[in-house]
């Protein structure tokens, strides 16, 4: 059993606030200051050069991508970190395509994070053969599924209301018309359990500063499946992903198996800090999370929905279909946000209508919950986001 | 003038060490340390996700690619900070390549470092449009900027050797036959001044953990010129670099300006870390910087070569077309910097058979010098290199 009072302790959490934002960005692991200060002094002060080798910061990016692939059921050796979540999908979606050139649909969801239609719509006009980036609203998403759709790009959960896509059933289909599929964990890799291999995904991407708690600028990971790892030919063919970096051939010559993703330089200072949040995930079991996680977010629904009738719920209220996040649809959202936050929950406001509100096991427990609704339901009863003689408190305390 | 005992007493020198690498990895800024572990312990511990906007995370790309623009000559506003070098070359390249439509001729030189020629390997087959990279030796560079040439890519200083390209030159000669320059100042940021705007520099790019003494792993920085920069139209178009990221709209509208070539979330620990390199690079003027930096390169080929005859130069003679780095010939090359290391000189060894040595005026002066000549040539005239019965040791002491 994960010891959740252990794993609070973990984190620096400011007192007197309810954090519900750690979808966005988790908070800091108390021992992050400490390992990135001896990284600095140490590491980089002492040891300079000699770091990429004897303090490992050249095998970081695959040391820590294991770490992440025992959290989303990837094999060993299969998860490589680095860049940002955007680029991730870039290589993802170029490597896919090329896999399936026969092929020019793109299919994706209304639902999905806006940077992977963006990048998806680069990559598009890049390439110049006429791809069609198809995007339905995310209940046709299977239907679309048809034996023209080279990938199926799709983030997991909802990042505004934390609707679950059934990753196992859509690759499935995915793979039964000869598409392959690209999975997008940003909210879900650290909140609930993802099986990339025993699902079959061929690609998956996510950061890791929201769950997983690695912090602002956090690199990204990218998992390619053993079937195409050994196949595939980056797009983003940096010297980092050559079988031999420091050989400085003229000529790019691909890393073996997902190492070939990787592209510059690490992050080396990001990863420190990433470090000892992967430190927290070993105290935790996964499965024990996503029980804690549906009950925490079930808790949560009822006493809102018995204190403020006024709040819609815009998530599932099956627990087993919903991420770690709860949204209330509310017309007035953008100031009741802003005054749930200064009441000392932190949530945070998605347009047009929605009041998000993360909860992470690993340090949010049922009195949490109870104080967020208390608070919540102070300012939407007595409509505090209205009233302009309510100050709103520049600290919370 | 530049106080340069003041600038060498900002960073973390380790005693008994003289280290002449910090064109590869610069060295620690004393105020690191402390800058990165407030920026943890406040802006993340305490503040969180409000940190974005009230530490200035979201704006810090740009506000420290200015004071980058400071030193490389770009007009501000005109540099923005993110991912890595090879991605930024990336971007300048498809950019580049978008902006002469009726070309298929990449022109870069074999001094090049290698991962840029590397992205340009993946663009190319990505594009799938014949392009061809024409790679010739340095010295042939100027005759083979012909009119079929749709960019020019080149790397200032040469990583190997130091020799320098002219950039207000070539850029001229480029111009003139049609073609666009793509510079790579990866080894010329930080170690001589660089005027792009005053050489019409079509698109810049560079590192920030050498020269600029950003840390392991410290953001690249792109810079596009004016009359580019609201024209162009990202391949990596991400959310960072959307005319409004948090409105999460489904299709991609490019920022102002250079700040479209932003992709993801910011290495916001990264940022910090070098902010306090920016700080030392404040105190410092560029012209000091470069005239200190001759004499001190200056001096040491004189004393190599007086002392050590089994060494040939292999860095140009003439200072003014050398960047802030010497490299030597030497066969037994690299067992011979393994003891030169050992004898706590920290140079780099590049094959096949170059010791290279580099000269950063903020912390190395002229008794550096003399300590690394008097190590070297105690290496090389005992044979160190080749003495079973040396033991190198383990720490410099």
């Amino acid at each position: 059993m994960t010891d959740f009072t252990a794993t609070k302790a973990m984190f620096n959490l400011p007192v007197g606030m309810v954090y519900l934002d750690g979808n966005s960005l988790g908070p800091l692991p108390k021992a992050a200051p400490a390992r990135v200060a001896d990284m600095l002094t140490k590491e980089w002060g002492e040891m300079l050069i000699t770091s990429w080798n004897l303090s490992g910061w050249m095998v970081q990016p695959m040391v820590l991508g294991d770490r992440i692939a025992g959290l989303i059921g990837a094999e060993p050796g299969h998860v490589a970190l680095g860049d940002t979540l955007s680029i991730k999908v870039y290589q993802a979606l170029a490597a896919a395509l090329d896999l399936r050139p026969d092929r020019r649909v793109i299919l994706s969801d209304s639902g999905n994070f806006p940077t992977d239609l963006y990048m998806a719509q680069g990559l598009i006009r890049t390439l110049d053969k006429g791809h069609e980036l198809r995007v339905v609203a995310p209940e046709d998403i299977k239907d679309a599924i048809t034996d023209d759709v080279a990938v199926v790009m799709l983030t997991e959960a909802d990042y505004r209301t934390g609707r679950l896509h059934d990753m196992a059933d859509l690759t499935t289909k995915a793979h039964n018309v000869g598409a392959l599929t690209i999975w997008d964990l940003a909210h879900t890799a650290g909140a609930i359990p993802v099986d990339v291999a025993g699902c079959n995904a061929d690609f998956a991407v996510g950061c890791t500063y929201k769950y997983l708690n690695g912090g602002p600028g956090a690199p990204a990971f990218i998992y390619v499946s053993p079937r195409h790892s050994e196949t595939i030919n980056p797009v983003l063919s940096g010297w980092q992903g050559h079988e031999s970096p420091f050989a400085f051939d003229l000529a790019y010559d691909p890393a073996v198996g997902v190492e070939r993703m990787r592209v510059g330089t690490p992050s080396v200072i990001q990863m420190a800090a990433l470090e000892t949040a992967l430190d927290v995930w070993d105290m935790a079991d996964m499965t024990d999370v996503r029980a804690r996680s549906i009950k925490l977010t079930d808790l949560f629904i009822t006493e809102i929905e018995a204190a403020c009738p006024m709040l819609t719920l815009a998530s599932p209220r099956d627990g087993t279909k919903r991420g770690s996040q709860v949204s209330f649809q509310f017309k007035h959202g953008y100031a009741a946000m802003q005054a749930i936050i200064a009441e000392g929950v932190i949530g945070d406001f998605r347009a047009p209508d929605l009041l998000r509100f993360g909860f992470a096991p690993l340090y949010i427990d049922e009195t949490d919950v109870h104080t967020a609704v208390k608070r919540i339901t102070r300012v939407m009863t007595e409509k505090l986001w209205d009233r302009p003689d309510y100050k709103i408190r520049k600290t919370v305390t």
